[in-house]
């Protein structure tokens, strides 16, 4: 095997499957990045044996100036191999590796020799027919991710939950995130063509992935999803991105999302946000996190208190309120990852009791789709 | 107490005295920050007994916005106290203090109280008199340290290596560091009244004071510094930094500084800079960090290598060469930094033997003085 490259192309592509190398894993040849070179393309790949990210390099792109020699495969020690090409001094990189997997990287007057691995060691992935394929606009699929994510469990507890729950029918794509705790719901419209329009997918997506996705498309227009059995592959011109899906039934969550009014606040998300963040100053250091709204008639009230350190209390600005008077006690962390999933925008907060969840959405609604954007928080019982 | 001041103007003075409050500490009240309030000034002070830093508002200075309505002091948490004044709402901020040493907080529409100590349980500063002052030009001094610092030592088992040792003497200050395996010194001329020419002072300041201060002090002209029994006072016009000084005699280097020439090379600080890097990737694999220089009459060369990892060998370019060939084993994280004190500048290294210090000093002298600036580097011996 050997060929050349430009090195900041190949910096691009190594830096992609990177994300997917675990620094810790129990089979040894993961910590490594497969490089295999065909006679038109390098394919560089990075795995956790749970997600696996795919990186092709052609021929045919200009600015990658791949020249290909000689064909062949190898395994590398990523962080080695990673840390070495960012620091090579020329423009240009040549990788050549022997018989006995040994690569010779040469740069300019830099030579390095890194010893690699039998590619066959590497583990298989799992083909994908490529017939049922959705394709889903970026921007939106990473807006719908950033505003679901929040919710996402990070404990081991009940792995389903770890993740966010899609589900395609009727030409609607919805997500769905909870920990049990807190609940996001972002659900958009998708044009399917009329053949696809039968399809119906139910799959859970584990949060690690979703990360990483997100992060690696960000600027890219749309991305193709096939799903098979228990296996998503996302895939662009140069990426594939596999990602095991969650085993077991996602609860159903959708009767929580009916939130009966009994009070209604109408306010900036971003006027609450910073009297949320001043708030957890306090609840931080308590080991209960816990902070209060007073809604009355004429004011609304965040308070919020540690019997060590002190209290913090303040009069919020709002745009209306409506209904019964409302003192209601929650996680303020909670309520600030919902509030910035709004960014500075008005937003309706709906109340029902003291014991039942309180839900957030924009006041101008995202589309005419019911609860298309929806955050909840349940409260915090409190003696007090 | 009670006083109400310009936010930002508080936040610069609580950031500067927040960088010597120490987060774990034996006596609990340095944790906290002391406020003090006179009839024209506000004074905030933090400490970890080691460093201490002061920072003074006065009434004078119209940007600070300090209006002082009743004197007072107390000692407030240090952490919170500084986040909550971050997370305020509007420009201004009031303070007022109650008999109980709790403090209400008030800006905006938030209101915040926080617990409280009484001042008197605060460690006292000594009194330095300003009788010998030195003034420090402060880019120069933090050139000085910059210079210096990479040699420090990190540990602990001999505490006197820990800081740069200082020697003023004959209108000229010396600044020595070394934690035995290599060597930093710079000397600068200083313009001492005539009256103080007499001034003979020698100390050792502590590596984490050199750090804060140079940090804190960026930007200004020039500093006050006085000596006094086991203090150092640097002095601006706003802040204070009381530092101690290291116990201990400080070991004679001065022998140590004369390399006798067997070889020298003439290169670009920052060609040599990057393929240490390259060659320290290989080096870093290893327990014990090892890189080879190679000296012949027409070439120079920089290998490394790690049994598990493989190797790295490169060709350098260089200006000049000179007396016998050399083959030479050190740390390539010693050559880094030290190379790193050179910028792009062209260096001299010189080297008497395998088992002697090589030296590094600019090829043009920074001043007429001898030795004006040099690091020093001992070799790692080796069997192969």
């Amino acid at each position: 095997m050997k060929f050349s490259i430009h090195r900041q192309a190949f910096i691009k592509s190594l830096n992609d499957v990177q994300r997917a190398v675990a620094s810790k894993t129990t089979i040894p040849i993961l910590t490594g990045i497969k490089l295999v070179v065909t006679n038109d393309a390098l394919i560089l790949t990075g795995s956790d044996s749970e997600l696996t990210i795919e990186s092709t390099i052609s021929t045919d792109e200009e600015e990658s100036q791949l020249i290909i020699q000689k064909t062949g495969a190898v395994v590398l020690p990523s962080r080695f191999f990673g840390e070495i090409i960012k620091k090579l001094p020329s423009d240009t990189v040549t990788i050549e590796v022997n018989d006995h997997f040994q690569a010779t990287i040469s740069s300019g007057s830099a030579s390095f020799t890194l010893n690699g691995i039998d590619v066959y060691e590497y583990p298989h992935l799992p083909e994908i027919d490529s017939d049922q394929v959705i394709v889903l606009p970026v921007p939106l699929l990473r807006q719908m991710i950033q505003q679901t994510i929040i919710s996402a469990s990070v404990e081991e507890s009940r792995p389903i939950l770890s993740g966010i729950h899609f589900v395609l029918k009727d030409n609607l794509l919805k997500a769905v995130a909870t920990d049990s705790h807190r609940l996001s719901q972002r659900i958009i419209p998708l044009q399917i063509d009329a053949l696809e329009n039968s399809l119906e997918y139910e799959f859970t997506i584990p949060r690690k992935t979703l990360i990483e996705l997100s992060r690696i498309i960000e600027g890219l227009e749309t991305i193709e999803l096939s799903i098979k059995e228990n296996l998503a592959l996302f895939q662009t011109e140069h990426l594939s991105f596999f990602s095991r899906l969650l085993d077991g039934r996602y609860p159903d969550v959708e009767r929580l999302i009916v939130v009966e009014n009994t009070t209604q606040l109408v306010i900036q998300a971003n006027e609450l946000l910073n009297a949320a963040e001043r708030a957890s100053l306090m609840s931080n250091a308590n080991s209960s996190k816990v902070a209060k709204i007073t809604l009355s008639s004429d004011s609304v009230r965040l308070t919020s208190q540690s019997p060590e350190i002190g209290t913090v209390e303040e009069e919020l600005s709002y745009e209306s309120t409506e209904g019964s008077p409302m003192e209601i006690s929650f996680n303020p962390d909670y309520l600030k990852d919902a509030l910035r999933t709004f960014g500075h925008s008005e937003i309706v907060i709906t109340f029902n009791s003291v014991i039942r969840p309180f839900k957030l959405e924009p006041k101008d609604p995202l589309s005419s789709i019911d609860n298309s954007f929806v955050q909840l928080i349940t409260p915090v019982r409190t003696f007090a």
